[in-house]
This record gives structure tokens, C-alpha cells and sequence, in this order.
């Protein structure tokens, strides 16, 4: 069987160590490539031409906004400073579709405050970049600060949600949401990443 | 005055997470790109051809190992599963000639066991992927066993060697010897990565 796409929302100005443990862990372990991935990460971007992340490394996408499949496993909309142009309206009817069909959504950081932006929050518990940053992207269009919840990352039903810091969180949840890998197997990912394997100063 | 650049060397199967923090931190602030920024991130492989990561995301070089320039601020080498075959080889002169011209190094993960592999360990106090790893790619031309210190990550001169999980760390030394910022900011920088900003779970 072929392995499912998971597509990852790139915009320009994106934080490279938000998809970082989830798209690695994905397609490798800790020795090599996996032979048998059950999941392979595809880059999603406004255009064709290279998208360019925080730290100015430049990332080709293998589909735009216009060519992605219709069915795949997973969006994944990454953080960083793209959120609030044009481009990002783009993505809103990706996400309307998404939820509506319950796929499985996961947004970090200043993408989880586009999805309160756009109303996307209000059904569901959710974190994010603190409530304030959600109020103040969302306006009256969030309606839900009762469902926020104060941790790193946060899954309900086919919604992950988390803060910038929060990009190993995200990655075991949503790992543990594809049932990418044996819940053990994703813990000790988690915690080797964590907390390190040696001390720390 | 220009900024100066930081050289990354990414090989085929590079790992994503390794140079993330550290382009990110050199790039950008919290909120926006840095309007003047001290140094420039730039990606050097061994052709001109994107570079695809351990996730399979696919990065275009800046340079190649031909075009790279002889003048930079620091020469990263980013870990992977790429550092035995024969591109990692044509890495050895650039080493060499970092080393000679005392200029910053950085290597993490598998690249720290190439350094082993090369003999570029025995003058310094360093880390790794632990020294079993190192002693096993160095064999005999890895002579400094008593050089190998359990931390994250460990500078000495101009020398920054870290662990796969110790991203985090070997972002915070290269930035303070870079002096990319004061040491309070690089402190903030590194605990609010480290930390979270929320509970994990």
C-alpha cells in the first residue's frame, strides 16, 4: 500500500523547527530512513517557487495551493510570520474543507491564531500562542476562550493545536493521532528529544 | 555593514531539527525578521540541486562546496545520514581549513562523528552522539577519549560539538560565540525553547 501524504502548509516566513521532529519522525528512525514509512511528507506553498523560513533556507514545495491532493492524511498548518497576508486567506477554505470532511488538522503557533481568526476554534478545545494573542487575532470571530487550555499542545478529536515552543508536543500528538508508530515507541521519541541525552550545562 | 555569513553544510538526509533554532535565532525575533541582522544564513551542499532532509523536505542551496566562499563568520555542519558516504569526504579540506584559520566550527549529531572519523576531535574538549559512537567512526584516528565531555553540548575555542538531541544547546553556544546577542537574550532564547511556555501535558 502506498504510504499517505501528510501536507505540510508552508507560507514565506516560516518557523523551520515547527515541522521539524514530526516530518523526521515520520520518515526515520533513529538509525536511517525507514523502509516501510506509513506516512510521507509533502510540502504545500502558495506557489511554485521556493518558500523561504525564518531562518532563510530555501524550501521547494512539491504542490501549491492549487495542485494538492484532494485526499490525504493530514494538513498541517506550520507557524511564523505569514499568517496575516493575503496568502494565508488562501488557506482558509483548505481548513473549512478539512474540518468538515474530519480529517486530521494540526496548527502551531501563529497558525493556530489564524484558525481563531477564522472562527475554526470555536467548537473545540484548543491552545495556541496564549489566549490574549487569540482574542486579539480573533475579535468577535473567537468565541470559545472557554475552550482554551493552558498547555503545550492540545488534541481534540482530529484538532491539534499548540504554541511555538510547543513543537515536540505537537509532534507526539499528532504522531499518536496517525497512529504513526506504537504509543511507546512515540513516548521515547518524545522524551529523547525532551529532555536530551545528556545534562544540559 | 554587511552581515556576515553562517554556513550551513547540509548532506543528503540531513537532519531538519539541527539547524533550526539556530538560523531561526540569527534571523528573527519573536515577532518579525530582524531588520538588521548581524549575521546571514547560508546553505552549502554538494551540488546545486535541493538537498532533502531526513522528513524529505527539499532545501536549495545557497552554494555548493565550489562556490562557498573562503571568507565566513562560521562553518555548521548539520547531522544526518549523510557523514559516511562519499560527499561528506569533500567536507575534510573544509574542516581542515576552518580549523587552521581558527574560524568558529559547529558540528552536531553524526557530523560531531565525522570530526571523530578525521581526527578533528583530538585537540579540544568535545561531545557527541556519545563516545562509544565516536570511538567506533574515529577507530584509530580518534586518540582524545579523555576529551569527551557528557553534555548536550561543548564549546572549547572555537569548537562547538553537541548530541542530536542537544539542538537547543548547540544553538545557544554557537550564538554566544558568535555574539549574536547579549547573553540574557541567548539565556531567553534558549529556556523559553527549552522550557515551554506552557505545562507538556
Amino acid at each position: 500500500m502506498l504510504p499517505r501524504e501528510i501536507l505540510y502548509i508552508l507560507l514565506p516566513d516560516y518557523a523551520e523547527h515547527e515541522p521539524a521532529f514530526l516530518a523526521a519522525a515520520v520518515n526515520c528512525g533513529p538509525q536511517a530512513k525507514k523502509l516501510s514509512p506509513r506516512y510521507v511528507n509533502r510540502v504545500v506553498a502558495p506557489s511554485p517557487e521556493p518558500v523561504i523560513s525564518c531562518g532563510g533556507f530555501r524550501t521547494l514545495p512539491d504542490y501549491t495551493f492549487d495542485t494538492m491532493p484532494a485526499d490525504y492524511a493530514a494538513l498541517i498548518l506550520i507557524g511564523g510570520f505569514g499568517w496575516q497576508t493575503d496568502a494565508a486567506k488562501r488557506v482558509v477554505p483548505l481548513v473549512s474543507e478539512a474540518l468538515e470532511k474530519g480529517r486530521i488538522v494540526g496548527a502551531i503557533c501563529n497558525a493556530a491564531s489564524f484558525l481563531a481568526c477564522h472562527g475554526f476554534l470555536n467548537q473545540a478545545k484548543h491552545t495556541g500562542n496564549g489566549v490574549e494573542q487569540l482574542k486579539l487575532w480573533g475579535g468577535s470571530r473567537y468565541t470559545n476562550e472557554q475552550g482554551y487550555v493552558n498547555l503545550q499542545a492540545v488534541r481534540d478529536g482530529n484538532l491539534v493545536t499548540a504554541n511555538g515552543t510547543g513543537y515536540l508536543e505537537f509532534a507526539r500528538e499528532l504522531l499518536l493521532l496517525l497512529q504513526e508508530d506504537t504509543p511507546e515507541h512515540i513516548d521515547l521519541f518524545y522524551r529523547i528529544n525532551k529532555d536530551g541525552i545528556a545534562p544540559s550545562c
